[in-house]
């Protein structure tokens, strides 16, 4: 099967360099108002030769904070960087960052105030694709891992307490896939830094409207993966830069691991593929299960579901007909009303929670 | 001002082919039902030498059509092609073509059954973006060339009648800007051809959401244009591929002819360039007008319209805060929500129809 490249990560390089005993820095957005470029989360990692990887404030703030980075990397106490933009100081330097934003700068080593050892659990955490976020007292760069359970309940790693007043924070910061700001009873801020992986998007028929939606959706953050046994179809000329599975759909969803991260459209019009794929995607834990086809043709799936024992309460997961129904015409419309609804529900807003054609 | 090249389009060529004295023959797709990959209305311009140019089933039935085009340039009588692509012939020839379509083939010429002269008239017609459509009756190839008028009237031309029982597919063919299939009462069938141009979509300020928005909207077919007069953002670099333009945005639109086949959205967060933009915008027939911004924004923009004579009943057409309401997070998913509420509105979809944020 082909490899799944994720693009280096700050998060990955800051911990590489701590490892190999280089002086390290991470730097975080940790609120935003306004209209900063970034959302809080983007990370910055730098080093002390000046290197960096990933970027805070696409390019309006980024100097400054290397400087801050070099301080802390020699030392200097972690701080928090509160960054005011008027759109006349951006008009002047050409940059579109009015707004304000305020950016976590911290070391990580032994002698930092991030710990490699809990980054490297993080790191295992979210290459497992298991749901974890950073919580981080901004007083004093307290860190908290946490993991969400499959059953749905907040595990803290090493033995640390979780604060009571943070399980709601908690709980949303995972439902809708944002990092966020906790402010305490006491009044002391927290920043709740998902980790998770890139969400992924498997789609099923190497057809048009994919080669379509799979750079789209690749543009929008997606992990990408375009699956089809048809090897005249899935070829790297038609879908140039992303990852092939070519063989059967619930074999190759069996491989991927399918988790609650995970995105399932089949577009392929062929029950011989369609079939097995909503099957094994009924069967697994898909944030989002889509198939293209006609209220007739839904109708017929559903028919064969229930015979192959999936009732009609298990099949409604099943987005069908696919997509926003924003009268979409055409390949590219028709992909663009497919990922609109995957963010949709991906972010939990109601528009994920209609179904597509009322 | 930078010019706004189209790409080569079938009917500016056959027409073209045609004016130079070879035979020429159009191919339009007037049916689909099932998964045909191209929509109706989609055109290929095929000459005498084989040349061809467009798609009318991206790759499944042109060869077949390109005979029967030799046939009709050679005198033979236009026809109607009916193909069906059953799913194991299209994994036969490992195409992704389930799905039948009809596929109207005709001579271009004075002697064919398309006349240059109207067809020349036609591309006038869409020249000046002004809204026309090619009705043809596919038992005889009779051809009426109609354009709405400004007050939403139709108008045959070249003195043709324009029978009753076509008006309320006309106009729901204009208003939801799609070519379709026209059944009269007498049975007979007709096809009526859409002949807009691309939709334009004119976003102001080039800012990081622009440069996830232009390259998204010009692959789901608008023409995109980038006005910003702040010349270290509005680079080629930034927004490779797509034409930009350095005036004030109010000078901008007028220079652009905003018509109602054209969508307006700005992105800067700056009063001193949205304001002009929407003052503009609300003074054309846009069919889509957006604004990036808060609630808090908006309201102040509104205030400021206010004053500037543009009463709330006016300022109502402005989409603000801008996007449909998927929960966007980060700069793509702010472009995706964009660009799906402009198609929404375009394709007068329910979506479109709604307040963004309910």
């Amino acid at each position: 099967m082909t490899p799944h490249p994720l693009p280096r990560d700050p998060l990955d390089l800051v911990l590489a360099w701590a490892e190999a005993g280089h002086a390290a820095a991470l730097a975080t957005v940790v609120a935003t108002w306004g209209s900063s470029p970034r959302p809080p989360g983007s990370m910055m990692a730098i080093d002390a030769t000046g290197r960096i990887e990933g970027s805070v404030s696409g390019g309006c703030v980024e100097a400054s904070v290397v400087d801050a980075a070099e301080t802390v990397m020699q030392g200097g106490a972690p701080e928090v960087l509160s960054y005011g933009v008027t759109s006349e100081q951006a008009w002047a330097v050409g940059l579109a960052c009015g707004g304000e934003l305020d950016i976590l700068v911290e070391s990580v080593g032994p002698e930092g105030t991030l710990d490699p050892a809990l980054l490297r659990h993080a790191m295992a955490l979210r290459r497992e694709r298991r749901p974890a976020l950073l919580a981080t007292r901004l007083t004093d760069m307290r860190h908290i891992l946490v993991e969400r359970t499959a059953g749905g309940s907040m595990a803290a790693h090493g033995g640390a307490d979780l604060p009571d007043h943070m399980l709601p924070a908690l709980d949303m910061a995972f439902r809708g896939g944002r990092s966020m700001r906790h402010e305490a009873p006491d009044g002391e801020a927290w920043f709740l830094h998902l980790l998770t992986p890139p969400h992924r998007l498997l789609i099923v028929g190497a057809v048009h409207i994919a080669q379509v939606l799979a750079p789209m959706a690749a543009a929008t953050g997606f992990a990408v993966t375009v699956i089809d046994p048809r090897t005249q179809l899935a070829t790297p000329e038609r879908f140039p830069g992303i990852p092939l599975v070519t063989e059967w759909p619930d074999e190759a969803l069996a491989a991927l691991n399918v988790d609650d991260h995970t995105a399932i459209v089949t577009l392929t019009h062929d029950a011989k593929l369609d079939d097995p794929t909503l099957r094994a995607a009924l069967d697994s834990p898909a944030f989002y299960i889509g198939a293209l086809g006609s209220r007739k043709t839904q109708t017929s799936r559903l028919g064969r579901l229930r015979e192959a024992g999936y009732d009609d309460g298990r099949a409604a997961r099943i987005h069908g007909p696919v997509g926003l129904a924003i009268g979409a015409i055409g390949a590219p419309e028709i992909a663009l009303s497919i990922l609109a609804e995957i963010v949709a529900v991906r972010r939990d807003a109601p528009l994920g929670r209609r179904p597509g054609w009322t």
